[in-house]
This record gives structure tokens, sequence and C-alpha cells, in this order.
């Protein structure tokens, strides 16, 4: 990539009568250059189906045309020659400056279309590749949760608030809360990517073009099912890449609190789950430790993604027809997506081979602080008393046993008695002995909750089975949109191939 | 409300043997009241339908359950006895000291149920309505987009990049691109509506609760399609929260666009538009100011949306289970997403009341640099040269006509001619007398992008035809969603009247 | 407030020929009313200020001036009537048509000013204030962060990193952890008072005033030190704002971890520290639940304020001599700066109120896993061998112990020289004795702690003493600051009262 | 660097029994090692500090000393050789196993000290060496904003409040404004690196080292004044990074006001000023188009940061103790302090070569209506009438004007009589010719504005010259930090190769 290749695509001698300053290479130039890096292979798709058209339309002479795809098909397998370096200003300009070194033709490229068209265009192909591998990831880290909730299913433990045992859950259960929010994700994701997947190509410049493209065989020969229908929507929208950045933080943020609670969980205090060596990290001081690095990455991410999701909604908001709004963002977008995607498949690995420990998980229920809710609904029932009234004996019975060093688990029939009959209300022994019996069982208590969506191991189960059901069928639909692009792109290169090869 | 009510929904005396610091109250408690104003109505709502359900399961004794209803029925048209403050707790415990002034059987509110069921409830019930509320004003505010941009399809002003007159375009084809944002802005409201519209009621708590209480019919009664599947995620899920706020981001950063556009339209050195006095705002020192100020407020607006999805987002970013996940969560996001509703109702009303000067936008036009781009695409394909050729002969002879002072306006063909001479093309005159003839005949620019999407009246026409039918059929879809519940809430109002009636 | 009174405030009828309609007021004018609420005692000051000096100059004739500076010391006292409505304006405008109530002199309200300075010359007063507030609150929390940890100088417990216990420590060492930051926090509060303590008034507006106003009188009227110098970078600074949020968020965060440790600290799990009860909340369904409520509101706090931080860094972004700039920041600002201080008091007094239990705390230290460090580096000096190869020995150490369901606390000395001897070291039993007896004494590797900074008591007892000290010299600093605006403001309100009292 | 190396490193075989995973290399090492990547110069400075120090201690043998030195000297040139990868973990263990390939003396490294202190103390040198780069780039913009605004003290111009003409100014007024928060910011710089410029090291982990390491003397030969006070503030601290992304946010927010000003003013339809060519870009299509390339970077980069300093903010909100607090920071930090910088030099160079057209800003103010002000101001004198009653008449005045197609320009003594009596006020023709003479005349206007910070003349050269030598102390201040600390890594590398020249 010579001077004059630079001139040449930078446009400078008749309009800018100055090279970029120094400083403007330094730092516009090759922040905007990095940012492209995502780009490089779509933008060759798009150069190849711009170029064919405008020949196929008799807008560039074949010849010219014939030229300029040869020498972008050489451009597409990554030639060692081409290194974009800011001097030659953006991707779009480099991919110019080395395309002049290989054919005058390269002079073409720009007809009928301003390179924004051109690198939206690869964005939008960028950021649907990148949601497709969203979609899957995610759809992995949800069949881990799901079977692992399956194999958990009787695995007993407190479930949580506030970090305070609240009532008895299973593991199995507890791990689901995870899987629905990652359906709801690809939800999601799908649906972005139906508005991510509408092609820009063909409209020139924000108010369309005099050269007409047919843009609806363009968007084809890119495996868009439809072009973006306004012009200048398709120049300048910011929406999508608000949205794929909330996405991603959606899907971390959930991610994130699985990975805090088994922080917590793999603390020697907790003892629940413990991390394979493989997702730790030691320390370089300290010969016991077993970081549980691979969680604080998660959690990291997340806090990433939240700024730059920040950035992001910041950058779109000017004047309209602003290419600022694009300038960080054509990487920052599809980074989030791809950055989410991997911090799913961390987590589901980590999940996968991470074992739990039943016998710690229940010592944390063993005081039976966990059954207070299930004593006092029982005992309502049980003595015709309001909730109020049986939540306080409950909490009355065990603040008493605290004072002894107690705790539930020590109640014995008498002491529930006593704080009936403290309570004013009075019940024969047997009546009760059964109630504080399964009240005070936690498995017990587990057992119970087979209302729709409860930790019952019948209901975890049937969740477990929908989960995988409705994997299957969201997966086969992300790889039919993945399939649909591959054929295009196969076809398109095809075509180019074939157009060169042809007798001239 | 008296002390021992306070006590007793505060539930002090068996457990807690404190009453919340002074400091607490007016922190953290006054914080979360306020934060669940939105609240009031909804959770009304669901303590009847929760009440009735347990009534009819035979939780509750009936003629508890009847006072209850009565009580509550009694609440629901805000008496004004009914004052929350902070020392009676959050809304809930609030609620309950009220009713507790009013029946004994207030006691039995809370059974089967955490507090968090309850508010969590009538949060998707908020926000499904507030969501409503933002189709509804974002329809509008396109509807107006659209039917502005019909009346001016034919008023040619400048389009601009980076504020700098790029090509010519109509005021029309220019409104549309914030119609179509808004179209794709209604599509994330409808599919968030539908995550939300699924019921967290009759859970118990986040393991589910050993009281069955018929999810499926609790959802019904309250204008649900179904429950939320898993009971913990119904109890925690964060991410519709992060998504109702980025939807208000996507939504308010494209109004702000136009209303930073119309901003500087509106400066007396642009010109081309004029905002009504009923949108504007004296100075109290400059008697000449008219102010934009409904404008800066939609910039505002955006601004403080940034912020508030920034927060939400993080403070779902804990581990799982923390109720802070929800303190001003439950405020941040039904406002978040009121306020943009009101922001595009406002901006919509702007665009209906201003003028458009077209001698000013046509003055912006004058001097026809808004006009390159056709000369050059005109001349590559007259002269059959290379785009990139023909550009720079245009750039150069702009840059010779500057040198003079005049502009592209004042071209000659014969200065065109020697353009082309200075880079060895040669053309006879009448080959493009007719060229430059049109290139430089702005409206003869723009009636020539008539390809799919463009600029010329009749596809504006076409674009305009499509939002309109696009936007009825949405309308429609909201109306639907919004009678579903407004149906179920009545129904569930008339049993409650019903129950309360019956004999005892 | 008439119709007349509020057609004079917002100048209709000359300049603007229609009132704002109803949305603008719905929206705008109310929002940024709401925002100004917290202006309202120190814009009276300004007026007053304003009023004097203008009478004093000539150019408010003197008993105009006698009659609006009795309506507006009328106005400083908050009557009933003064009850500001969005449709009379802004905060600014609602007190002119209040004021024109009282007298017709109120229409000299304006004179030589823009309402601009007005409200930010009230701004600076009202963040000045809100910083004092959260020095001093900064500074209790540092107390009671330091005071603790001296009464804690001798706890043990585990020092952790990612939640996994790394070496012994005591609660003293860790709860100063968080009492450096407070100072940092409390010295950025000062250099941003400093910032803040100038004085816009007597501009007139961005490029300054015909009428020359004496700005270092004016200044020295309302207590600041000096005039703002620039008058159109007093008009529009944006950087104070910035700043105040991010002390604000510096400061949360630093609280948030705290709150988040002791969180983990208060679970049943843990077991280091139980809340008091008067900063726990109930649960409605769980009467056993104790929740660490105050906490929750401390996390929950800083999250909202990272939002709060955002939007007003993003509200800061436009060209410069926007309103918007302002609208929300003027209560987001202070409001943020009192947020934070609430909750440093609010974590001082669940702080001051928790009780620390040192029998929970000793058994996490019971395996001696966090003695490992210490032992790798007394083998690694006595043996003479490098670390790495110590920590190794120590790392295979405890592997062979916890295959046997060991740990290191069981390691014998035999243990550590046959771990020594299979990595080729060879010691003498009597060479190591008391080496491994004091690396597995939690208490002794405390007490070897003692350079500059450690946690030996010796080194906490002497920080404690140099925060203490510190702390009285901030607190100084502080309370002379504030002594000086109220002394400043008692004169104002002096002469002001003296200049009605004048005969006439 | 080979396999064993990388198992040493880190330090897998003993406690840790698998290598980490794949995807953990992939994902969490890898980024966690880019974000290291600016901290490679200094954390050699580090190592050799902690290196010589635990050698003249005697805790390393010299003559395994001297080869670690050795070897660290070499490595801090740069060699080929040394080519992190993720696969050998973070910069810290990469270090290491390359120094392992030259010395098995790298073993002694990690002595007495956590990666976390070597790599937090390149960290603190990083960002104090990242401040004074920011101080100096700032101090320069502020030169040329006050160099520039002297050369147009008296260009005149109209001031802009909602881009609507306000009040005569001149650029020179006008661009001070940006100079003064440049000030401001410099202040936040010098005491962010004042909090910043205290050594972490010598610490060992939170709780401080059982060997003691002198940190006044390790600070020392770092060019630190001081250590850290608190051994567990010193290791986890993060209210730096926020304070550090708040300072960039703040200084890019005024950046960018600057930017998005000149943006407009550089607009064909003002065309106050015109960018020089090596500061713009040209179009791909349009031929016309001169793109202010450089103002629409500055925007970009103001957002951007917005979301890092969110992203950073959010990051420390975790329980304390967390490596993630670090991951992302140690990069996002120091580089939105010298992305703001490289801002900074950008803007200054756009001003510097940029072109203000006196011809376009004048008649900017040919219609006059921006001495409204003045006009009602000197009625107001001259008449002797409120300011509200001044106000009035002059926007009435000028809302006849306008209706006639007039201007104030237009306005003749017996338009404005008329106006005064159609109010019931009186005056002599005599009496305000010349008040309408002068109020009409913006360089009156401006001439008149003398009072303090004043867009007179005499104002704007006075301010010019206190920049000025306000810029000459800080600048001396800065000179003298930097050359403090360059002196001390100086005398440390000398210490270094002499000691490794000693005999051994």
């Amino acid at each position: 990539m010579n001077h004059d290749a630079r001139v040449a695509a930078l446009e400078i001698g008749e309009r800018l009568l100055q090279e970029p300053s120094e400083r403007l290479v330094n730092t516009a130039f090759a922040s905007e250059l990095t940012a492209q890096t995502g780009l490089v292979r779509a933008v060759g798709w798009v150069d190849l189906a711009h170029t064919l058209r405008l020949a196929s339309d008799g807008v560039i002479p074949a010849p010219a045309a014939r030229e300029l795809v040869a020498a972008l098909l050489d451009l597409q397998v990554a030639p060692e020659s081409f290194a974009p370096r800011a001097e030659f200003g953006d991707l779009y300009t480099n991919r110019e400056a080395w395309l002049t070194g290989k054919t005058s033709s390269a002079a073409w490229l720009g007809v009928a279309r301003a390179r924004r068209e051109a690198l939206t265009t690869a964005f939008h192909l960028t950021l649907c590749d990148a949601l497709c591998g969203l979609g899957d990831a995610l759809l992995t880290s949800a069949e881990t949760f799901s079977e692992t909730s399956l194999r958990h299913k009787g695995s007993l433990m407190p479930d949580y608030t506030y970090l305070q045992a609240a009532q008895p859950t299973t593991f199995g259960h507890y791990l689901q809360t995870f899987a629905f929010p990652v359906l709801r994700d690809v939800d999601r994701v799908v649906a972005l990517h139906a508005r991510a997947d509408q092609c820009p190509a063909g409209i020139g410049s924000s108010n369309g073009s005099t050269i007409r493209q047919d843009r609806w065989a363009l968007a084809a020969s890119l495996g868009f099912p439809a072009p973006v229908r306004h012009a200048r929507d398709a120049m300048w929208l910011h929406d999508l890449s608000i949205e794929a950045c909330s996405i991603a933080v959606a899907a971390s943020v959930n991610l994130d609190r699985l990975a805090e609670d088994l922080m917590i969980f793999a603390s020697a205090e907790f003892g629940f789950v413990r991390l394979a060596d493989r997702h730790a990290r030691a320390s370089k001081i300290m010969p016991q430790k077993r970081n549980p690095f691979a969680l604080a990455f998660v959690r990291a991410t997340a806090n990433r993604l939240i700024g730059v999701q920040t950035g992001v909604s910041a950058a779109g908001r000017t004047p309209s027809g602003q290419m600022d709004n694009r300038l960080f963002v054509y990487a920052a977008a599809p980074d989030a997506v791809t950055s989410v995607a991997e911090a799913a498949l961390l987590v589901a690995e980590c999940l996968k081979d991470l074992t739990f420990d039943a016998a710690r998980a229940g010592a944390a229920l063993a005081d039976r602080s966990v059954c207070a809710t299930d004593l006092a609904e029982r005992l309502s029932a049980k003595a015709k008393i309001d909730y109020r009234r049986a939540h306080g004996i409950v909490g009355a019975l065990m603040s008493g046993l605290e004072a002894t060093g107690q705790t539930l688990a020590d109640a014995t029939v008498d002491d529930v008695l006593a704080s009936l009959r403290a309570a004013d209300v009075f019940l024969d022994r047997k009546h009760i002995q059964q109630v504080v019996f399964t009240a005070l069982d936690p498995a017990a208590c587990v057992a119970a909750r087979t209302d729709y969506g409860c930790a019952a191991e019948t209901e975890v189960a049937a969740m477990a089975e929908e989960l995988k059901s409705e994997i299957r069928v969201k997966r086969d639909a992300l790889q039919a949109l993945r399939g649909r692009r591959e054929e295009a792109i196969d076809r398109l290169l095809g075509e180019a191939a074939a157009f060169v090869s042809e007798a001239g």
C-alpha cells in the first residue's frame, strides 16, 4: 500500500488539500480502525455483493468489475500483505488502498455508495453472526443448568434471601432459577436478530441513490430476508446497538448472580460446592488457595458490560447523521454480545465440573430455622388461627429457644404447645405431633411444594423436561438462521469466482 | 394506623425485639416506600385476588375473608385515611396496618405469601400498564412523524452528515428517519409486555408454597395469560427491568436525535423550522428569546434515562435473592417507561405545531454543494470514467470555484468541461449540458432517487402508507392487551363486591 | 398566585403569544420544578443579596427595593400560600408570581440577571451545604470504623480474598480498610467544596452585564470567598456536578463493600457478626427471619448512585449553553451527596450496634489453612529454600492431608518433615518444631505482622490514633466552612431586615 | 517459556491438580493479560525494587538475587522472546515463566509478596504517569484556548443559549469558557496524583507480611513520597480508579462541548469557523465534503469514557478482597486518562489551525436581536421603569417588527417611542436617541461589559494573563512530579546494574 494509493483512498488533493495531521491519524483514525477489526470478513462479502450487482447493472464495466472482483476475492483470504494502518484511514480506505495496489479498477469500488453503507452492512452481518453465537452459547448454558438441576432435584439445601436461610429447597430447583431467564434472553436474541437481519446495502447515502441497485436482490445475495425499509434509517439507526448491549447486560447479570452465589457457596464456611481445579487459580503467596477465578471473571464481565451499554447508549445521543454514533460501536456491540456468550459457556463448564456437597448443604438445614414457615402455616391450619398469630407464635418460640442456646431443631412438641398456650391457643398434643414432625423435616417441606413451579421433585423434573424441549426448538431455529446466511455467502463467493473466470 | 397495628405489621416483639432505628426508617424505609408509590392501585388488586382465592380454597375462613375483602375494597378507593408513612414500613405493611385498623381479619392477609410475591405481582401489572401506555404514545408519535412526512414530501432541504450539507432531500424523507425506529420500539414494547404479562402470584416464596393456590386461576383473575413458570424465577427475575429501561433508552435516543436536529434547524442561522410559542419559553432577561424548551427537555430525559438504565442494571448484579434488586427498581423501571412515553407525545406535539420555512431550507441548497455527488455520478456514467476519478474532478472543480469566491451553483458547463479536460477527460459540450443541468437541480436530484426507501416523493408516500397501516395493526394489538386486563380487573372487583355482599 | 402574575412571570403576551401547552407544563415544567425543590431556601438568600446590591447601587429605586425585600423576607419563612405549581413555570417564576401578588415591585426582581444566574448561585450554596453534610457524615463513619477497630484489634478472624480464607487477621485491622478511603473521600469533599464555593452572582448572563454589580461584594454577602472568575463559565460549568456524583459513587462503593462483607459475615454459615434487631427487618411469611435490611439498602444506594453519576455526566454532553445541562442536575447532584451521607451514617450505626462473635470467627480459623503462607515463609527461611519451593511443599502437604480428610491443623511435625523430604529438603526435627508451632498459630501470625500498616495490634492501635487525629483536624476545617457561611447568611438576613425597617 | 516454567508459574501440581481449562485460558486469563499490557514497564521496576530490597534484607540470598536482578534487567528491555500468552496466566506469571527460563532464582520472585502487591504497585506508577501526561495535555489545551482567546478578544459573535442568539460576545470571551474548567481539571489531576503517589509495596498481602521490608525505603526506591498507610487498603482500594475515570469524564465533557459548538459553528449555515483540512476527512461518495472528523472523535471519546466510568464504578461494588475489582480496571483507568489527554491535544490542534470568519459571525448579529437585553436595560434606567416592563416593551416592539418582516436592526427611534407610549411610558426623543444607538451596537454592548469576568476586551485580556500565569505554575508543579519519579527510577536501575556487577 503506497503513498499514491493512500492519497487516492483518502481523497486528498482535490477538495482536501492537506493530509490528515499526525495526531488525527494516531487518535481518531487509529481508534476507528481498531474498532472495525471485527468487520473485516463481512465487509469483504459486502464489497463483492456490491461490485457484482453494479457490474450486472452495467454501472461498472465488466472488465473492470472482473478485475476488482478478483482482487476482492484475493483480499478475502486475509493475505499477509493486508496490514491495515491508521495512516491509510479506516478499514474501508485501507482495503481500497490495498486493492488499488492490485488493480486500477479499485477506483470503481465506491460508485453509488458511501463507505458508511458498506461498513454498516458489514456491521449487520457481524452482529447477526455474534447473536447466533450468543443464542447457541445461552442454550448450551441453559442445557447445563437444566441437566444439573435434574441431577440435583433431591439435593436439599436452604434457599436464601439476604443470605439468610429462608426455606428448604433443592440445588435442582435453585439452579433452574437461572435457566428460565436464559430462555428469555434467547428470545431477545432471536428478536434482535430479526431486526438486524435487514440489509442497508444499495441506498448510496442517507437520501438514497440515483443509481438503482435492486436492494432486494442485494439483500438476498448477502442472505438477508429484506432490505432495511428507509434509506436514512438504514444508514444511521442506533437502536439495534443499544438493544444488543442491553441483552448482553441482562444475560450477564443473570450469569453473574449464579456466579456470585457459587462464590459464596464455595467458601469454606458454606462449603456447598467445590469448583474444579481447572476453574480455579492458585495464589502466588498462599499455598492453600484455590481461588474461584472463573466466577470472578463472570462478575467482572457483567460490570464491564454495564459500562459498555452506557457508552453505547450515550454514543447515539447526538443530532442525527453523525459518524461518532458508529465509531466505537462497530466493535462494542458485537463484542458485548460475544463476551456474554463466552461467559455463559464458562459458567456452564464450571457448573458441569463442580461438586455439590450434600452433607455440608444438609448441615446448613440442621437448625431447622428454614422450617419456621412450614410450622407456622401448619399451626395456622391446624389451630384455625390467623397467619399473623401463627407467625408470632413461631417467632416467639424461636426467640425463646435461642435464649437458651437452642434452635428450632431442638423444639419439642411440648415447647410448641407452650408457645401456643402463651398465645392463648389451646391444642391437644396429639393434634400437633404430626404437624411438628412434618414441618421440621426439610425433605417433607420440599416434598409438599408440589404446586406449579415449586420445589417438589416432580415439578423440578417437569420443568427440566420443558426446558429441554424449549431448548431444542430454539436451537433448531437458530441453526436455520445460521444456515441461511452460510448458504447465501457460499453462493455469493461461488458467483464471484464464476464471474472472474468468465471469458472476458 | 396506630402503634399496635404498626408493631403487628412490622412483626416486632416475637423475633425482632427492637423497633427499627429512626435512621433506618428515615432512609431505607422511606426510600422503599417512595419507590412503591406507583404500585398502590395494583397491589390492591393483587391482595383482592389473593384473598378471594384463599377464601375459596378454605384457607382463610369465609367470615374473616369477607371482612378482609370489604376492607380491601374500601382501601382501593384511596381513602384519605390511608397516608403511608415510613415508620409503618413499606407499602405492604402500611396497607396491612391500615387494614388492621378496620378489621382483625387483616391478620390473614399474609397467609401463604411473602410480601415480595404481592409487590412483584403488582409490579408486573404496573409495568404492563406502563408499557401499553408507551406503546400508545410511540404509535401516536410515529403517526405524527408519518403524517408530517407526507405533508412535506416535497419540501426540499439538505440532508446533513456531521452537520455538513450532504445531498438534497426533503423534510418528509428526513422525518421518516424517526418513524421506523419507533415501530421497532413498539415491537420491543409488545415483546416485553408478553414477558411481563406472566403472573408471579401463588408461589408463596422462592421455593413455592405448601398451600396450593391454583396459580393459573390466580393469574387469570388478574388478567395474566399464565403464571411465571418457576417460583424462584418469578420472585427474583431482573431481566424485565433491564429490558424496560433499555427500551426506554433506545426510544428516547431516537426522539432525542430529532429534538437535537430540530434545535439546530430552529436556530436563526439555519432557520428551517420555527417551534410554536407554546413549546417555547421566554427568557427572564432577554426580551427577544423564544427558547425551544420542549426540545431541551427531551434531551434531558434521554440523558436521565441513560442513568436510570445503568442504575437498574447495576441493581441486579448481586447474589440472588436480594431485595435491593427491587428496592428502587419498582419505581425506576415503570417511570422510565412512562417518561419516554411523555417525551414521545411532547415531540409529536412540537412537530405537529411547528412551521417549516421552505425558503430558508431552499436557501441552504443554493450553493449546490449538495449536488456534487449527483454531478460526479452523472459524469462517471456519461464519460465512462471510474467513480474515483469523477469524484476527484468534481472535488477539484469545487476547490477552484471556491478559490474565486464561487460555488458549485456558479459552475458553468465550460467550467465543468475545463475540469474534465484537466483530468484528461474529453467530452463534447452537448453531452454534458443536460447532465450538469439535472445534477445541479436539487429537486431533480431528489426525484431521481426512486429506489426502495429513497427520497423520491413516490417512495416517501409509499412508506407513509406502510407506516400508517403498521401503526393501525399495532394499535389494535395494544388495545386488545389493555382490554383483556381491564376486563379481568372489572371482573375481579365485581367478584369481590359479590363475595362481600353474600349472606354470611 | 393569579393568572396575571403567571402571565407576567412567564413573560407571555409580548414575545411569546401563546401560553405553554398543557403537555409542556405537565412534563418539562413539572420535572424542572420538582428538581428545583431543594434550592428553595438558597434562592431566597440569592434574591435578597441581589436586590440589596442593586438597591445600594441605585439600580432599583429604594422604595421599590424596600417592598421587594420585605416580600422576599416573607417568602423566606416558607408561607403556606407559596405552593409552587408547574403552570407557573420553574421555581424562579413561581416565586416571582407569588411576590407579584404581594408587591408590584416584584417586577424589579429580574433586573440585570438571568434566572439561570439566580438558580445557579442557589445551586452552589445548596451543593456546598450538602458537601459539608457529607463531610460530617463521612467523618462520623470513619470515627466509628476506627473506634470499633480499636475495640477489635485482638479479635481474630480470617482475611478473605475471593471469599476464600487467605491469612489470619483481626476484625480491627479489617475494619480500618474502610476508614482510610473515607478520609480520602473527605479530602475530595473539601476540594470540591473549595471549587463550588465560588459565586456566580452578578454576571447577568453568559457574557456579563452592562450593569456593574460588584461581584466580590455580592459573593461576600452570600459567604463565598470569591466570585467564579469567568461569566460564561460561571453560568454553564458542569464539572462540579460530575465531580459531586463521582465522589458520592466512590464513597458509596466503599460503604457498600463493608455492607456486602457484613451481609456475608452475618449469614448463619459465617456467623461472625450479628446485626442489631433495629437494623433488621422481619419477613411477613418466615417467622425466623431477621433480614439485614440496612445493609441491602446501602448496596441499593450505591447502585442507584452509579446510575445518577452516569445520567449527570451524560447531561453535560451537549453544545454549550444548554439549560438541560441543569434541568435534573439541580436535584441529582446534591441528592447524590446527601444520599451517601445518609448511607454512611446508617453503616456507622449498624457497625456500632452489631455484635462480633469471636467464637465463630475463631472457628473459621480452626483448620489453619490461613496459616499456609506463614508456614511456607518460615520453611523457606529455615531451610534456605526458594519461596516457590516452600510454597509447593506446603501445597502438597495440604493436598495430602485433604486426601485423608485432614487439614493443616492436623499436620504434625512429622508430616511437615515428610513433605520436605519428598521435595529433597532435609531438616532436623528440632529445627522446625518451633517453626510449625508458630506458623500454625493464627494469633502468632498476626502478632508477627508488625510492619507499617500491618495487622499486629500495635499497628492497628497506631493507625486508629492517626485516624482519630486526622478526623479531628478535618472536622474542624469543615466546621469553619459551615460557620463562615452561616455567619454570612445571618448578616445578610440582618441587613435585609434593617433595610426594610429604615425610614422611607 | 516452556511447559515446566508454565506449571511452576501457575503453581500447578501441588494444590491445584488440574491445568486451567482451555476456556478459562481463552476468556479470563486472556482478558486479564490484555488488560495488564500497560503495566509491563512499571511491573519490571517494582520487581527490581522488591528483589533488591529483599536481597539487602538477606531474605533472598545474594547470589540468587544477583541472577534474578540480572534477568529482570534483561526483561526490562522488552526482549522479543518475551511474548506473553494467556496460557501462561497473567502478566506476573508470564514474566515469572520467562525469568525461570533464564535462571532458577526466579523462584525467589514471589517471596513475601502476593502478585497483587506487585501489580497494584505497578498500577499506581502507571496511573501517576498517565496523570502527569493528562496534566500536561490539559495545560497545553488551556494555553491554546487562552492564546486564541486573546487573538479574538475583539472578534464579535453572538453568544447562544439553546442555540438561540442571546447577547453579543466575542470569540475570545467565548473560548475562555473552556479554559477555566481545564484548570480545575488539572487541579483534580494533581490531587489524584498525590493520592495515587503512595506505594502499596512491601505489604505481602492484605494483612501484611511477617517479613519486614522497610516500606518507606521501598516506596522511596520507586519515587513514591510515602507508602499507602494501611495494608489491606493498599491492596484493594478502588476509589482512585473511580476518581481517575471521573476526572477523565469531566475533562472530556468540557472538550466535547467545545467540539460540539465548533461542529455547529463550522456548518455552512453558521459559517463562523472553518477547520483546517488536516482535521477533516473526505467522503468517499460526496466530493464536496470536508467532514470535521476530529470533532466527531472528541464526542465519541466523551461518550466512550462515560461508559468506562460506569463500568469501573460498578467493578468496585463487590464484597471486599475481590480480584475482579482490578481485572479490567488496570487498563481502563489509565486508558481513560490517556484518552482524554489525546482528545485535549487534538482539540487544541484543531483550534490552533482553524480560521474564524469575522464576516459570517458579524452577519449573525445583523438583525440585532442579541441587543434586546441592552435596549431593555437602558430603557429601564432611562425611563425609570421596572425591568419587567422594559422587557415587555422591547418584546412587543420586536413582535411588531417581526410582523412586518423587520427586525430590531430596523427599529427607529420612533418605533421605540411608540412602543414606550403603548405601555404608557412617555419619553422625549432626545432622551432615548443615544440609548437606542448604543444599545443596538453589538460592539458597544460588549464594550460595556467591563465587570469582573465579563466580555469587554480588557477583562478578556486580564483573564488571559491570569490563565497564562496559572498554567505556568501548574506546569512547573507537574514537571517536578515527573522529575522526582524519573530520578528515582534512574537511581533504581543504576543500583540494580551495580548490584549485578558486584563481585560475587
